[in-house]
């Protein structure tokens, strides 16, 4: 059976069984297991379905088991827990080419397994019938970026905050403010959607008058991700509210919607989707287990998202750096081989940024293909908004043009204004 | 402001910050919070909107932090990482009765906060707004029962064994076995939905000739769960097909289908739904991060699912035998306060499952309200089939009627049998 046809799937495990022995429990379990031999079971149907271990790389010991509950091989005293990379493969034809039967098969019950004390999803390759299949991002970077009337530099954003209690006029006032400001992107925060202080269609209607009045006035929209996050008739409906008042984009929580939740919104969408991640914690905080987010990504591309959050350098939370910047270049790295559609996204940074984290953002990326959200980098900023938005344009266009920090704050208040508030 | 009209849930924590200080953190992230203070934050906005730490226990103290990436108080040199269960309440006008953005609120960015090296949803407790909302279970214990035409014990139950890759006659062939053996209930493995080489439509058709044929003759319906995993628009054709064909169950892995997906196949479906959890070892899995069962199960039977996997004692995977009674009592115990719809739903105890654990389960749950799925513990018993199925009825028979295992293992062949081949 040709690759082409097969799902791939790397894990980092870790257990005190031989790796060989715990890794074609694994794919016995997600394939044709069960925990005695039964009668259907046989080599031809075997041969077809069975998952098969492609490869096991040993990595550095543990020096004791990272979950509870797991087992030790029979007549061990001294169990020694060992880790490893393995990669086990399975014939598309044992699902077809879908999400959530693809979650079941390769993030299913093999967390719960006995022979490993950590197992986590590390990666994913899919066989384009996927691409086939799903419609994947429909604006990207390009549509994104024509949308919002941005050419080359980072879409600077924003977040409404406080995160959850204004009303629709406040919302407005303050979108005012940071359009006004110059601002090229401005999000709900996570929390808002549809409470009864704040209800969805009140602030869309308050908030895209604001917008549309300062388009008409300077031909530019600032693009507004209203999180219509709910059930899916909801979501429909609060998307062609936002249509209907002429904005031009729509923002939803993954965990919250779902894969089949997220592929129907996209199927209706005539707006890029803006993908939050929040209770991405539970999936990758762990090193033992979950799912990284080089696999989880992949599935939110395929179902239609066009934004999606990766935090930032220097974030307010646990994220790595190195972690930060392998999410973004994954976001903007084709999933398929070969020739059409890669399902390139736009990452979006956001957690504590401020114009500081530019010049190395740029250096590790070397891209300017995201969205910069900055909360209190911009709204905070001694200068005020349109200081703090100019600030964050400013640090871009330094980084791009190879002019350092340091030299570009000489050159522009905005940035010194920022530095001497943010930067420690 | 009543409690009737917040929403409140707790966690366990672990930090190296002082407790209050922590759980203000939690409390403002996943309410009006940032990492300065915005304009917008007025007094009474924080009044209004602002989560409450309600109370904190402090637990045993950590050796060690679970979870890596935590900060440290500054000026700390030696710091004590301390464990704690906090209660957290909202106000419900901060999100209005929505699982969905529930799931946002309670379960979100919190898991990622620099203060914690450990973070767990343990517990949610819900106003009587999210029952008004949401439909619930369609068919729960008694609906179940009446389709399955079983009246007292448990019902018992089997899993299609190899899980993937039987063609729909292999499969039939096997139901009609099963069906002949006594069975109540079978399901679809979780990796079977639609592949090619068993497809959806074919699978119904072939096994529901052999259902309807045997309960024409002997009145009988056998309660099939078809898994009909997959999109929305799949979702609702698949639960047709079945509906058409006098099928009485469809069975949806909740991961994958999400809670907006799991909520328009309950407004759609005439069938109870019986919901598979893979993928909840990610959940679950590690004690520092994640969601308990206790909370998880809560969204599930809002969102309207009849039947909900609790794996069973002595199983093949990691949880404990605690974990499994108190993640089944929760199942059986209405999930509101006074009045009305409590959402009870059946356990479905499954993975490792034999004869041999019907004492010791009944025992401890003191319920025959549930499904019992036992996989080589029927099919693979040496007496056969129809043995097997007897083994496991006369074994929960014996448990209600107070006679020991032993005593009824001398009455009975099948359980001698059974004792000998799974016993140990």
């Amino acid at each position: 059976m040709s690759d082409s046809s097969r799902i791939f799937a790397r894990y980092w495990i870790e257990s005190a069984f031989p790796f060989a022995q715990a890794a074609e429990v694994m794919a016995g379990e997600q394939s044709s297991g069960t925990f005695v031999r039964v009668p259907g079971e046989t080599e031809e149907l075997k041969n077809r379905s069975a998952a098969r271990v492609e490869s096991i790389r040993e990595l550095e010991p543990a020096s004791a088991p990272s979950l509870p509950g797991a087992r030790i091989p029979k007549g061990t005293s001294a169990p020694v827990y060992r880790r490893a990379e393995v990669e086990v493969s399975w014939p598309l034809s044992n699902l077809g080419p879908s999400l959530p039967n693809l979650l079941a098969t390769v993030a299913g019950n093999l967390f719960e397994l006995q022979q490993f004390s950590g197992l986590k999803l590390l990666d994913v390759k899919l066989p384009g019938a996927f691409r086939d299949k799903y419609l994947g991002p429909q604006f990207g970077v390009s549509g994104t970026r024509r949308l919002a009337g941005v050419e080359r530099l980072p879409l600077v954003g924003t977040i409404i905050k406080p995160s959850v209690g204004m009303d629709p006029e406040t919302t407005a006032a303050m979108v005012k403010q940071l359009a006004e400001g110059g601002i090229d992107f401005i999000k709900d925060d996570e929390l808002q959607c549809d409470g009864p202080h704040c209800p969805f269609d009140g602030r869309v209607e308050a908030v895209m008058k604001v917008i549309n009045a300062h388009a008409d006035r300077t031909g530019k929209k600032v693009m507004f991700a209203f999180n219509l996050t709910g059930e899916v008739d909801e979501m429909r409906r609060r998307h062609d509210t936002v249509l209907r008042a002429g904005g031009t984009c729509v923002m939803a929580s993954m965990n919250s919607v779902g894969l089949p939740g997220m592929v129907e919104l996209r199927r209706h969408s005539q707006l890029p989707i803006h993908a939050h991640r929040n209770g991405w914690g539970m999936f990758d905080r762990s090193p033992a287990i979950g799912m990284s987010y080089l696999a989880y990504q992949k599935f939110w591309r395929l179902a239609g998202v066009d934004h999606m959050h990766v935090n930032g350098l220097r974030n307010k939370f646990c994220e790595s750096d190195d972690s930060v910047i392998a999410s973004a270049r994954e976001c903007l790295t084709p999933m398929f081989e070969g020739e059409g559609r890669g399902c390139e996204i736009m990452p979006v940074f956001s957690s504590g940024q401020w114009a500081g984290q530019a010049w190395d953002t740029y250096a590790r990326i070397a891209s300017m293909d995201l969205i910069y959200a900055c909360g209190g980098g911009i709204v905070a900023h001694p200068g005020g908004i349109a200081a703090g938005v100019r600030s964050v344009r400013l640090a871009w266009e330094s980084a791009a043009s190879g002019v350092a920090a340091e030299d570009a704050a000489q050159r522009h208040i905005e940035l010194r204004q920022a530095m001497e508030m943010f930067g420690q």
